[in-house]
């Protein structure tokens, strides 16, 4: 059976780092954007709308009286996703960074990362990586990081019955406020892999 | 600064296995129910009772609607269990288990650890392992792994202003549901390692 490792994260807590550091150090196949570019190519829409369904945007989906409401084209990303995920895992070893990986991958058994940091921690990791983050004021980025996260909720609420971000979810839950995360690659390559050889 | 491992963890979770383990693994001292005799001795008080105010008993602390009474025994135990860890934690490195030690020592900057399992992972392990948990109905059973965990929730709320069992309040969160304990030890250690490294 493949090796699978899903990460899920909050916003600017370093998930997709530690999945790309972490696909590097296992020689597994990583997958993110790619995700995206393969429902673009499915769907035929623009890669901007994908990715805002998919992942970032919550004007997309339009919340009204406490109720979510997804038009046709949303629901068509949604699941055009789900079938790119399950393709892209039935492929061999890899690590898959959100898009509702670990619930959509769970019956292929994963190893399941749950990323996140305090907010603290995620403005300064913001500040440092994102240039797009870099002109916003500072309420205006945790505004971003708690939107982001919102959305990333409902997104997994449609897909799952469990709670997003709630540990009982997934394998292992990493804080990253007080680590480098290139520093514990290593170590949690090592649990990762001695999580597999135990199935 | 010496190196200080935390330990929280559901009852039934293997919390307490995964402390002993890693602690031989770096050779740290190990700190558990060394903490309960040390209380005995100066307080003067029995251990079976220390045990139960510090870990386990739930009827010693009274509810009444809905707000929590402590006497000045229950208290005594609690002052000196802090005072124990403190001095235990100055030593050199090492792994405390329970007793509310990832607050206690907050400001020692422990790597903090939070096990879990699924409830039916639990269930396994107690009857597995406890020769007192054998006798129990598998409802007797849910029920006393709920009740210790209520009461360490209880305690936990006393001595800080924290929620016991949320991620944010640790460094990781480990599930144990799916794992053989002792195999995933090495990479526990090495991220262990990693982290203070990064200090």
């Amino acid at each position: 059976m493949n090796k699978i490792i899903t990460i899920s994260r909050e916003f600017g807590s370093g998930g997709r780092e530690i999945g790309k550091r972490l696909a590097d150090e296992l020689g597994f196949a990583y997958y993110d954007q790619e995700i995206i570019k393969e429902i673009c190519k499915e769907t035929g829409m623009h890669e901007g709308y994908v990715e805002g369904v998919a992942e970032k945007a919550i004007s997309l989906i339009s919340t009204q009286f406490g109720h979510t409401f997804y038009n046709q084209q949303q629901i068509d990303v949604l699941v055009s996703q789900q079938k790119i995920i399950q393709e892209l895992a039935s492929k061999g070893n890899c690590v898959v960074v959100g898009h509702g990986c670990a619930e959509i991958l769970a019956e292929r058994n994963p190893f399941s990362i749950f990323v996140y940091a305090d907010m603290e921690a995620k403005i300064k990791r913001c500040r440092a990586k994102g240039p797009e983050e870099e002109k916003l004021t500072e309420k205006e980025l945790v505004r971003k990081i708690k939107d982001v996260d919102k959305n990333r909720k409902k997104i997994h609420e449609m897909i799952a019955p469990t709670r997003w971000g709630e540990k009982e979810n997934y394998d292992l839950c990493v804080n990253t406020t007080n680590v480098e995360i290139k520093k514990v690659i290593p170590g949690l390559a090592m649990y990762a892999m001695e999580y597999f050889g135990n199935e």
